[in-house]
């Protein structure tokens, strides 16, 4: 491909993905695709000699676009939103067109100083402590692909931390609440920890430190090592929130971890009305949120700030003759390969930077509001019909109900709001069996209209 | 951003990038800044307001790529190559603007079933055991970010299958050669390994395998479990080729797990005569290439392949209420988020895709063979320099070498190469301790000319 090839196959593909999202909301969400059709699609083997590069522009069309599922549709309000905005695509590609490996300072000083800035931008811009920026605090943040991967970097830290007081990796302990993303189980497990406690749950499905601190005691009486805890700002299921001051004072009194866990409901903290979900989280370790989530930026941007830098960075480095460099030894620079477990990374504060620069603070908080605004909306909708029942607080933009007459005629609201193609809802189980609506708002572009057809949906499957 | 301004900003950048590309090689590879220089360049705090994305373009012009490392320059031979291709780059774009999340086949079709196709389409075109391919064979192939984090993930299966045999964690042992890249001791210990023996190396900078059978009987007779043996095709130091088939012997008969880094070498396999370096392959548990290296494809995309998915599926495998569908159920479909660490994931294999069709199989094969030629041309320079020795065999396209002087003499070459400013080196150190020059030959855009001024730079500074 020659370079006037490029700009002629790349301005056709900008205007391809420009035609996908403009046209995305005439397309239904769920593709009408079995098992195996993609495939069939495809040639057996890889073309010996190059394609026309056309007809691999074509084949977007005529195999991947009707095997999508509608991620970007103002309709989805499925699992969280994934929004991919405009201008994050273009960050995205401009991080493709510069080719950096940011492992070092010294391998790409724009990357990683990029990334030092904006997320010492956010520090300030959603009120975090001031100790995690990594100019000017002995914390520091990095961008991580999932909150998956973030999440377990801090229980290896924890791991880490504890064995070297003299603990067996057998012995030790991970807590989560009950309601916890399973990328905590999976992280803990990942990590090596072969006791994994997920700690009740009260009635908004929030963890109880009271038990969580009962649990501790127990395991310390039965010998065992309590190393990390993860509190959840925003679990998946009903977007609880877990109590940060509490659970970080019994941490602290016996030493573990403190991570929080606020993929989702993270990107709210630009707004100071929501700050008190937070409380206490200067006494946190380590926090993960996802901009990749609600934050516009597209997949993928997981955000991880340490209260200290120190223990990841004494866990997660190896050194090896052909890395060193000046720049490193001088100790004047932040090398990311020291701050998770990947070498190479991407050049992904580009995208979140074009999205800050694009939307502006206030430009992200009015959005945020607005789709706050749209599920209270709905949610005060579902309150007043006798059908209905709220099974969670509405904290952010995520509402939970279920039918009062059961399982049966919940499952029935799910199947008709999905089955009609424009909206799109994943149902999920709540700790008492009983199954439930998830209605998850947060898609960059909806609008009122798209909330109104959801209702509209419930209330005639109701 | 409107989509008219979408278009108009995309067309914008894409010219922004194929400029940037077209002329990388006028400008020096290693940039002028010194730490801080490029957070100097911008606000201290986020905007509030939007601002225009011209603005924001023209800093890429001012901030950016002025403390860009010349990892496209095709004078780049540091480290190994790190090739965004042009119709990779554009793959990077589409699988930004479809914004899917492929960490089920539910939620894309598309992307979980191109990816099984053209990993299985790599299996044919590489000559690699077809029990790996994802459709036919008990084995498969996915897409991770960095093979640090694939070589991770073979080790925390090998340390579950253990665990399950009734071993502690503490008492696991994992084996790779003392030229192994640093990711396989980082993976290790982040694996919760606590012990790691880096074997001895052979007069080619080989694992010998002897010696790797003595720790293994030594550790059992301490008491310890040996778990997991990791072999390299292409070491990053020297490019040494450990052997695949006695290694897998000794791991065979004392039950460990065996994986293969052949991170940088794995692209040459396309090619028939290189394909001796791993004979034996087909006794291994896991694979890893990169794509991101030698094939064109920007970074990220490391192909990893098991001879049997089972034991993946099993330690990576949680499934909480709120991912369950029916395609899962039915097991007609693979499911990624159960075959690494991460539950979201990028749509990656479009850009592998764009690259085989663009390329086509022979026109990969033609610039991984021209690489080789220039890189043995180089070395018969050297060899015929009485100044200058070889200090490892050129089975693909890197040439190590050192000045007979000395280190003195040697750090004297390095240095006159990265000063010149259209040639960079990464030296590195031997076993033996000698400084040696690494010239890693392979950046998608270098031609004779480029290993000729390399030689050029040598020649002077000898």
């Amino acid at each position: 491909m020659s370079f006037d090839d490029f700009r002629r196959h790349g301005h056709a593909l900008v205007d391809l993905i420009a035609d996908h999202l403009e046209t995305v909301e005439q397309r239904p969400i769920v593709p009408d695709v079995q098992p195996g059709w993609v495939r069939s699609q495809l040639s057996d083997a890889a073309p010996a000699q190059p394609e026309d590069f056309d007809d691999v522009l074509a084949d977007l069309t005529r195999v991947v676009e009707p095997a999508l599922l509608g991620w970007q549709h103002p309709g989805f309000m499925g699992f969280f939103p994934a929004n991919a905005s405009l201008p994050a695509i273009l960050g995205e590609l401009a991080s493709a067109g510069f080719g950096q490996i940011g492992m070092m300072w010294w391998t790409s000083p724009a990357a990683t100083e990029l990334e030092n800035h904006v997320l010492d931008w956010l520090v300030d811009a959603m009120g975090l402590p001031g100790a995690w920026r990594t100019d000017s605090g002995v914390g520091g943040g990095v961008i991580q692909g999932t909150a998956s991967e973030a999440s377990h970097t801090a229980m290896v830290v924890a791991r880490q931390r504890a064995v070297e007081r003299g603990a067996s990796t057998d012995e030790l302990v991970a807590y989560g609440s009950a309601q916890a993303h399973s990328s905590i189980e999976k992280g803990a497990k990942v990590a090596g920890y072969r006791h994994v406690r997920l700690v009740d749950v009260d009635d908004a499905y929030a963890l109880r430190p009271e038990e969580f601190a009962r649990l501790v005691e127990s395991d310390l009486e039965a010998g065992l090592v309590p190393a990390v805890v993860t509190s959840t700002v925003g679990t998946t299921a009903t977007a609880a929130v877990d109590p940060l001051r509490s659970i970080s004072q019994v941490a602290r009194r016996h030493r573990l971890w403190h991570h929080v866990d606020a993929a989702y409901a993270g990107s709210a903290m630009l707004c100071q009305e929501f700050r008190h979900h937070v409380d206490g989280v200067e006494l946190a370790d380590s926090y993960v949120f996802n901009p990749h989530k609600w934050l516009l930026t597209n997949f993928d941007c997981s955000v991880m700030w340490v209260a200290d830098r120190r223990p990841l960075i004494d866990t997660m480095s190896i050194a090896p003759p052909y890395l060193r460099n000046e720049a490193t030894e001088s100790g004047a620079v932040i090398d990311y390969r020291d701050w998770h477990l990947p070498l190479g990374r991407r050049f992904r504060a580009l995208k979140l930077w074009f999205v800050l620069r694009s939307y502006g603070t206030d430009g992200l908080r009015a959005m945020l509001r607005q789709h706050v605004a749209m599920a209270r909306g709905l949610a005060d909708r579902l309150a007043a019909d006798p059908r209905f029942e709220l099974v969670a607080p509405v904290a952010f933009s995520l509402v939970c109900f279920v039918h009062r007459d059961g399982d049966g005629a919940t499952d029935r609201v799910a199947r008709h709001l999905n089955a009609a193609g424009d909206v799109y809802v994943t149902p999920s189980v709540l700790p008492d069996g009983r199954r439930f609506v998830r209605v998850a708002v947060g898609q960059a572009r909806t609008e009122q209209r798209h909330v109104d057809r959801a209702w509209q949906l419930i209330d005639v499957a109701g």
